[in-house]
């Protein structure tokens, strides 16, 4: 492969969640170019899987999407240098309010290659302890137990869309329940 | 679920393939924050499939990442209403050198919920037709013939993790190769 290279990154703007950069970019001709670049700290998720087989997902109002979400718990990185591993188990407890002793690794991903380096690593959480739920003080999330052929109708159907929910559903659906 | 609601929506910074803004949001107990908002066009993804069974992927530099990545043939949609599923087609033929008369609706993605509105389109190519390359000038891509079991092995060692090839590999097996 030809090579691309970096030759500069200037920050633009400091959003909540993420900042945002131009890279400027030297293409295999010589010619330069500017592309974006948004950084964000990391995060997990959990694929949180009841004794009876359902799965427990977060209904949540997301303002990008100017509607609420089906989607698996997750949450972001805290700055302290949290493990993913850590982050997806006190994610699990604060939105559902269940613990998990033994999580599995499923998957990782980035979000959006073209643009961020946001990398998602996903559990699998069997064997739920009932615990208490705590959100954060901008969170509201209700908390739904969904059987997983009907996630799964969903997402053929085009009606359940978040990335990392169609990936970690589909993931854990080939590895533990075919 | 109680209701979060939009106060306001101000441009921050304009990229070259995203605007960011800062949302002001008013939670249900009447405190008001500050969310990102990342504005993307679209885009739309194919799953090119050879008659031997083999998943054509694309290797290319991604500099959110300062590494290449191997995923699907996907790019955004034209300025000019162009339709996600012409997108499809167009980007399958400028990356791969492949034209497809019969794309099939696979899963559609929001890459980012909790900041982007992007969506993802993504298809199945059967019956490829050999045509030309052309790439964008700026765009630099391997094409690659890849197994389906392997690109699956990938997904599970946590080594393929570009979320709309994890998502639309894991779907098109589930509903195709299983």
């Amino acid at each position: 492969m030809e090579e691309v290279k970096r030759l500069g990154r200037e920050l633009k703007y400091k959003g909540v969640l993420v900042n945002i950069y131009a890279d400027t970019m030297e293409l295999p001709d010589g010619k330069t170019v500017q592309w974006d670049f948004i950084h964000h700290d990391g995060a997990a998720a959990v694929v949180p899987v009841q004794d009876d087989g359902r799965i427990l997902m977060v209904r949540q109002y997301r303002n990008a999407l100017d509607r609420a979400t089906l989607e698996i718990p997750a949450g972001k990185v805290d700055q302290a240098g949290e493990s993913k591993k850590e982050c997806a188990r006190r994610e699990l407890e604060e939105e559902t309010g269940y613990r998990c002793e033994n999580l599995e690794y499923l998957i990782s991903l980035n979000t959006t290659v073209a643009l961020c380096d946001e990398l998602i690593e996903i559990y699998v959480a069997p064997n739920l302890i009932p615990s208490r739920q705590h959100l954060d003080a901008d969170e509201y999330v209700d908390v739904e137990a969904w059987e997983l052929d009907d996630l799964c109708r969903m997402i053929y159907a085009g009606e359940l869309r978040d990335s990392k929910t169609v990936a970690a559903i589909l993931a854990y659906k080939a590895k533990y329940r075919m």
